[in-house]
C-alpha cells in the first residue's frame, strides 16, 4: 500500500506543471494552484493579520491549546509560495500539535533579496514575544526554503540575544544555497520535484550579489551553538537529502540536541501530501510529538 | 541538574583507569570491573547458554512478552567486554522494551580477528530463527563495536538471503575502522573515554592484515540496501560522532528508514549510565519506543 502511494505521488509530481526554476510570474500561479488543489477541511479557519509589521495567516483547528503557538514558514525556494498557499500543511501541523499556526508571509525574492525574509522572520517572532507569548511556548516549523529560514532565524535570534523558541522542526530544509551536496547530483534522477539548476536560479534571486555560502542564507555554514532541540525530516528521493544530513552534522558538532529522520523513497516535503501518503501522516505525527515533548520539558 | 550529571559522568570517565588501547589482559579486567561497578537490580536474571554454537547470556526482567527478543551485542572495541559484562545495559534495554535480551558472546580479537565476531552474530541469529522465532519479532541492539557489528551483520544477512529483523538500534556505533571521521580529531579533547590511537590499536587487532575499509568491518563503506529501520544514538562529546552521522548518511542514501539522535555533551555509550544520567534514561526509553513501534508495524 505504502509503496503504491509513493509511486502515485512520484508520478503526480514528475508529470506536474511546476518548474521551480522557471519564470517567476508563471510559476507562482502554478505553485499556488498545485498546493491548494486539495480542499481545506471545513473545520480549518485561516485569518489574515500582521505580526511586527509582517503579514501572517493565523491557522486554527478545533480544540487547540491557546497558550502555545507554531510559527510557520512556507516553502517555495524563497521566490514562490505564500502564507495563504501554506494553510493546508500548516493546518495539518496545527491539528496534530494542538496549537494555532501563524504562517509568516515573509517577503520573496527576487523583488526582496536576502536578508528580507530573515528580517521578517525575526520581526514576527519578536512581535509574538512582545504580545506576551513566552518563548518556551513557541515552536518553529518550516518546509524547504522555510526550513532553511527557520534555522537561519534561530542563529539570528541567538546573535541578537533573543530567547530561543522551545524547539524547531524542519521538513526537507534547503540549507545550502551553494547546491553542493552529493545528493544534488546523486539523487537528481530520483527527485521528481527539484533540479540543481532550478535551485541555483532561485538561489541567485535570493542572494543577489552575495556569496551563496553566506551563513544566514545557507545555515549549514552557520554557527548553530545554543539552538534549541531541532528535528529534521527528509525524504531519500530528493536532491536536498544531503542538506538535511549536513545540517544535522553541523548542529551535532555545535552541541544542539538534534534528531534526523530519513523517510525512504519519498520526495521533497512529502508531509504536504498527508491525504495521499501514510508516511506523510506518520511523519507529521512524529513532528507533533517532538514539538509537544519539548513544550512539556 | 542534567548539566551537573553530565559533568560528573565526564569526570568519572576522564579520571578512570580504563585505557581502551592498552594491554589487552589488563584492560579486559579493568573494563569488566568498571562496567559491573553498578550492582544489578534484584529482579534481573541472567542465564548462560548457547545459540548456534555461540555462548550467550539471556537477560530477563519482570513482565516481559515471551514472543519478542532483543539480540544484543556488547561493546569493547572488538577486543574487550563480554556478554556477562553487558548484562546491566542489556537489562535496562530488556526492561524498557518488555523483551528478553540475548547478549551474544562473540569471539574477541586479537585471538579471533575479523570475521569471527560477524560469523558469531550471524550464527546466533540463524539459530534463533531456527528455534521458530519470526524475524519480525526480533530486534538487534548494539553498543560501540557492537553497534558497528549489528550493521555489518544486517548487511551479511542480506547477502545471505536471510530475513532482516524488525529493526536495529545502535548506541555510539564504531562504524569506521579507518578512524577517519572529522570528529576523530575535532572531538578528541572533549571525549573522556576514547582516543583515535586507542581505536587504531584495536582496529589492527580486529582486522589483522585486512584493509580497515573492509565494508563488513567498517559498515559506513557497506551496501546497506534493504536494511530494516535503523535508530542511531550518539553523544556529541565523542570522537565517534562522525561514525554515527556517516552511518546515517550511508543508510539514507541506500533508502533505509533511518533515525539519528544526537544527545549533546554526553560521552560514548552514555546509555550505560542510566543510574547517573537522566539523558541516558530518556535515550533508552526512546530506543525502546522505536523497537516497539517497529514490532507493531
Amino acid at each position: 500500500m505504502t509503496q503504491q502511494q509513493r509511486q502515485a505521488l512520484e508520478e503526480l509530481l514528475r508529470h506536474g506543471p511546476l518548474d521551480v526554476g522557471g519564470d517567476i510570474a508563471e510559476q507562482r500561479v502554478i505553485f499556488q494552484e498545485m498546493i491548494s488543489a486539495v480542499p481545506l477541511p471545513d473545520d480549518v479557519s485561516a485569518k489574515r493579520g500582521e505580526l511586527g509589521g509582517v503579514p501572517v495567516e493565523t491557522v486554527e483547528t478545533p480544540g487547540l491549546d491557546p497558550s502555545v503557538v507554531v510559527l510557520y514558514f512556507h516553502g517555495g525556494a524563497y521566490a514562490l509560495g505564500s502564507a495563504a498557499d501554506s494553510v493546508g500543511l500548516a493546518a495539518d501541523v496545527s491539528r496534530r500539535v494542538g496549537a494555532r499556526a501563524i504562517s509568516v508571509d515573509y517577503r520573496l525574492a527576487p523583488e526582496h533579496p536576502f536578508p528580507a525574509a530573515l528580517d521578517d522572520a525575526v520581526a514576527a517572532y519578536r512581535a509574538l514575544l512582545g504580545e506576551g507569548v513566552p518563548s518556551t511556548r513557541i515552536a518553529f516549523v518550516g518546509e524547504s526554503a522555510g526550513g532553511g529560514l527557520v534555522v537561519a532565524a534561530l542563529a539570528a535570534l541567538r546573535n541578537a540575544d533573543l530567547p530561543q523558541p522551545s524547539s524547531a522542526a524542519v521538513f526537507s530544509p534547503w540549507a545550502d544555497l551553494t547546491v553542493s551536496g552529493a545528493s544534488a547530483t546523486g539523487k537528481a534522477a530520483l527527485d521528481p520535484a527539484l533540479t540543481p539548476a532550478a535551485l541555483r536560479t532561485r538561489a541567485r534571486d535570493y542572494l543577489g550579489e552575495r556569496d551563496a555560502a553566506t551563513p544566514l542564507a545557507s545555515p549549514i555554514f552557520a554557527d548553530l551553538t545554543d539552538l534549541p532541540p531541532l528535528l529534521i525530516q527528509v525524504g531519500s528521493h530528493e536532491i536536498l537529502l544531503d542538506d538535511a544530513i549536513r545540517l544535522a552534522a553541523r548542529a551535532a558538532d555545535h552541541d544542539v540536541p538534534v534528531e534526523l529522520q530519513v523517510w525512504p523513497e519519498v520526495p521533497h516535503v512529502f508531509q504536504g501530501f498527508a491525504a495521499l501518503l501514510d508516511d506523510a501522516d506518520r511523519a507529521l505525527n512524529s513532528a507533533a510529538a517532538f514539538i509537544k515533548r519539548n513544550w512539556a520539558a
